[in-house]
């Protein structure tokens, strides 16, 4: 079990909004092209290193990802030629991870039309799994995402769901900003987001093809 | 003149709205907390590294900021008790940067609700000057910002107009993420905002107390 890809990370970047049942359920619009936005390394929490942390006054949602390592440099990748073999030509390794989000300053940050920073940003506000080698996930479409608070799952869908599938993902981000080696990406979360309160047990763990991938596995207080 | 400063950040934030004069010129919202966001470091433009890009259709406005460097680990600060002489003391120097920001991209994103991320987050929109060291400014009020184009003076005031000083930006900062050794913090910026077309030649420059900072000069096509 290897974490060395957290410290590799330049950067890690969210696509925001990408399966369809989780926008309903928020009452978002659906975008016509991804957008994303950044995680500091400082709100990253791995397993064993302690609780989420619940921050006073802050409606704290899980949001269960798929996430993936960066294995080359991408820069202004075309849209129409890139293709989905390129992009998992393109992709080191994956990890599971929960995109963790202050929901009542997020939405009061949309409505002001301010920054999703600190909404997204506060310490321990991203979990993440040890490296799960491409070989265990030769086709990232075929995984089941699952999260369960205190027992009971509250996320479990197939990222076969996403609206956007990687190599537009790619395309897109690198068409802002050059994507480096080691760069960690989200891909998205699908329906069953809830709040999370002090001393609940997340769990969350990554299946493939139907079969439990078990270094994913993600438990914290 | 030592850029290793840039290397070792970890994160890169940004101060918004900090100047009352910049605020009224873009008919914001003067904030009652400070609000602040992440650049990528894939954004850092360093001198002689090549001209500033204009993504096409995309309208990019200069804001000339000072950048401080943190000397160490901050975590939630007492913004009661956290002092001016503190935070000076947790400084281990200062930078010029050049916030740049597709304006356009940015209001939209505004609009919708939507994160910063892509309005800030271009690459070569976070041009950085070597490192300067604390006691060439042993006041970080006492600089003065400037910003031209084609050698016409757009931006020049003072950093005594700050609406919230460092130890307050900081205290905010690390109630959310733990502020870490390394990272590099942009301050805002003054008024006299514009957008910058290829070709444009922009310089900027950093004055203590009247006299003019030679290393901190930036200069790009
Ligand atoms: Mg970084
Ligand atoms: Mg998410
Ligand atoms: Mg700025």
């Amino acid at each position: 079990m290897s974490f060395n890809y957290v410290k590799n990370a330049g950067k890690f970047l969210c696509i925001g909004r990408n399966y369809v049942a989780h926008i309903k359920e928020l009452n978002n619009k659906q975008p016509s092209q991804p957008f994303f936005f950044l995680k500091p390394s400082s709100s990253v929490l791995l397993p064993k290193q302690g609780p989420i942390l619940v921050p006073k006054g802050v409606s704290v949602h899980h949001e269960v990802e798929l996430a993936f390592v960066v294995g080359k440099e991408l820069k202004n990748l075309d849209p129409e030629t890139f293709t989905n073999e390129q992009a998992l030509d393109a992709i080191d390794g994956y990890a599971l991870a929960i995109d963790l989000t202050a929901r009542n300053v997020q939405e009061e940050a949309k409505k002001e039309g301010l920054p999703w920073t600190i909404g997204k940003g506060f310490d321990t506000f991203l979990p993440l799994s040890p490296f799960i080698p491409k070989s265990a996930i030769p086709d990232p479409y075929k995984v089941d995402l699952s999260l369960s608070v205190n027992g009971t799952v509250k996320q479990n869908d197939s990222t076969n769901l996403m609206i956007f599938p990687i190599h537009k993902i790619l395309s897109t981000m690198s068409s802002v900003m050059t994507i480096q080696k080691g760069d960690v990406i989200l891909t998205g979360t699908p329906k069953g987001v809830s709040a999370i309160v002090p001393g609940d047990k997340v769990t969350a763990s990554l299946s493939y093809d139907g079969k439990r991938i078990e270094e994913a596995n993600l438990e914290f207080d």
